[in-house]
């Protein structure tokens, strides 16, 4: 059994004496120990190599005590894994060569077997279990299939991805397609990895927010739903869309266990687009952490009155930016475990 | 007196037959006549120079029959008129040599005289007022004071204004006496805008939705609403916030005669987030112009019909996009003209 099991909890909706606490991207550039690995291995080496991953996964675990961990990794192994092929270019981000733009292209994208295509994520989860040695729970976690699929059409990131919604506009059987290859392959991955030991999973709708809410409909919540249908048995799963206000509604009823939220929904907005009674995740922003120590503590103690802290697990509203100072990072994390009602 | 006056109509909220339309960016770069133009004229020669300003911003009027024209210009003008140094550079967009980053940067920025550093602007109007011949009204425009702030501190485009919010939020002093200085000399530049000759404004808070709704209360909203409170008397005045849905109550409740709404937000929920009184402008998802042109009919019903055919402005959510095809343009344009309930 896990011994600090407050972020399951939680996401269980019960009573706890304070919020669990993780951030997104907590396994990242504003640690000087994680700047050390990758200064001698790439993206991808870092990616694939158990020892590695597993390391930089406990890395924010060793310094500051979250109350989780997640998996370091990537949500673009999945168009890798399905033979698109991917690059990580220094000082670019993500760059895939040859990008989906036709149904012709679609033909050469598969639907892999996990254990062939993806086995070192499954290598990384057992390690890194036995480095957190049951003292918190691991979480996985997949990029949703529309996300996925902005880099796989866009091949690369853009501000407004307009390259992947005008494929799914103009060729949207072709769009459905792939989305429902990615989707496959996202839910073979994730049953995989709950196998090997997560404790719970989590998918990331980044791009979610640039699409009508219709069209989130379409391209997007469907599928994400397929996920959440097919893991929700297996472990609890958490659904964040950056921007998806709009969606929060179905989230909450989707029979996910907890839905994340981004700073644009103040914690009355997103209490009462979610109905009152999932479990919140979110949703400090990852710029507020410029500000100075004193003033994080008091606007993260504020954001715990604010959603409660029950049926609450606090985190940031979307990934920690690389150059945070150490001692405010301390400061988010402090301010939770020492608060009290 | 404005012979189609059909949008000063709809901003007032009288009954119309249809609603008006007009494009967010509709002097743009989808024009093969703005193109002609474009390979011609460096983009700065375009702005300051009326006769060429005043050509492009009734060319898409020529062409398709909006029922409002809008200046063609840009929300940089500003900072360039502060004496920020300003360029745009092909293939890069704005790049700004010496961003803002500390109090002393500050020292250096004026708030101009608007006759002696934007008489260009001025004169532009008087031109294409010509050109119209009091067939439609004229829109000028300018960037809300915290989307100018972005793009003085962090000196270029981003996803995200890291470094704009985290000037923000380390240094609120010297950023508030930035957006001071920013709003004084917009509104200086409305008010002249107004005086020679455009017939409404709209302020474009492009990047508010990159913040927190209390930071945005702190950092854009009270400037925008500095600007509403000295212009209302003068013309009517639209606001318009991508991404600033948690928003949309106080802009409605602001003075303003219309709210600009992106395309995340149904008409159903601009309706009740705004109060349901106030004429609203929107929100067809520019990348949608890339959908089949009876589609894209199709779905303009559909949207008048959401949003209701009075206190309406047909518009899209956002500007329109360089490569959509003119038929699909003309579509979009002509839904709305041939509107019958």
């Amino acid at each position: 059994m896990i011994k600090n099991d407050l972020f399951l909890r939680a996401l269980k909706g019960e009573t706890v004496d304070r919020p669990p606490v993780w951030m997104m991207r907590q396994a990242g550039r504003y640690l000087p120990e994680f700047m050390e690995l990758r200064k001698k291995y790439d993206f991808f080496t870092r990616c694939q190599t158990p020892e590695l991953a597993s390391e930089i996964t406990v890395q924010p675990i060793r310094r500051y005590g979250m109350d989780a961990a997640i998996l370091f990794s990537d949500i673009l192994v999945i168009p890798q894994a399905m033979d698109i092929e991917v690059q990580m270019k220094p000082n670019f981000g993500p760059y895939l060569p040859n990008p989906i733009r036709t149904a012709k292209d679609l033909e050469s994208v598969v639907v892999p077997n996990i254990e062939d295509s993806l086995g070192y994520v499954l290598d990384a989860i057992t390690m890194t279990k036995e480095k957190l040695d049951n003292e918190i729970p691991l979480i996985g976690f997949a990029g949703s299939p529309w996300t996925i699929l902005c880099y796989c059409v866009e091949g690369q990131g853009s501000k407004s991805f307009d390259k992947a919604r005008g494929f799914c506009f103009t060729q949207p059987e072709a769009a459905h397609k792939l989305l429902q290859k990615i989707t496959d392959t996202t839910i073979a991955y994730l049953k995989a990895k709950v196998k090997a030991g997560v404790n719970a999973v989590q998918v990331f709708d980044s791009w979610g927010g640039m699409l009508s809410p219709m069209d989130y409909q379409e391209f997007s919540w469907q599928y994400i739903q397929q996920i959440v249908d097919a893991l929700k048995d297996d472990a609890p799963v958490i659904v964040f869309g950056k921007g998806c206000w709009f969606a929060l509604r179905e989230m909450a009823q989707s029979g996910a266990s907890a839905v994340g939220v981004d700073w644009t929904c103040s914690a009355q907005n997103a209490r009462y687009l979610t109905g009152g009674q999932i479990t919140l995740q979110g949703n400090f922003d990852p710029a507020r952490l410029l500000s100075p120590p004193e003033k994080i503590k008091e606007m993260v103690r504020q954001m715990i009155q604010d959603f409660g802290k029950d049926k609450y697990v606090v985190n940031l509203g979307h990934g920690i930016l690389p150059h945070i100072p150490l001692e405010n990072a301390a400061a988010f994390i402090e301010a939770v475990k020492s608060y009290k009602e």
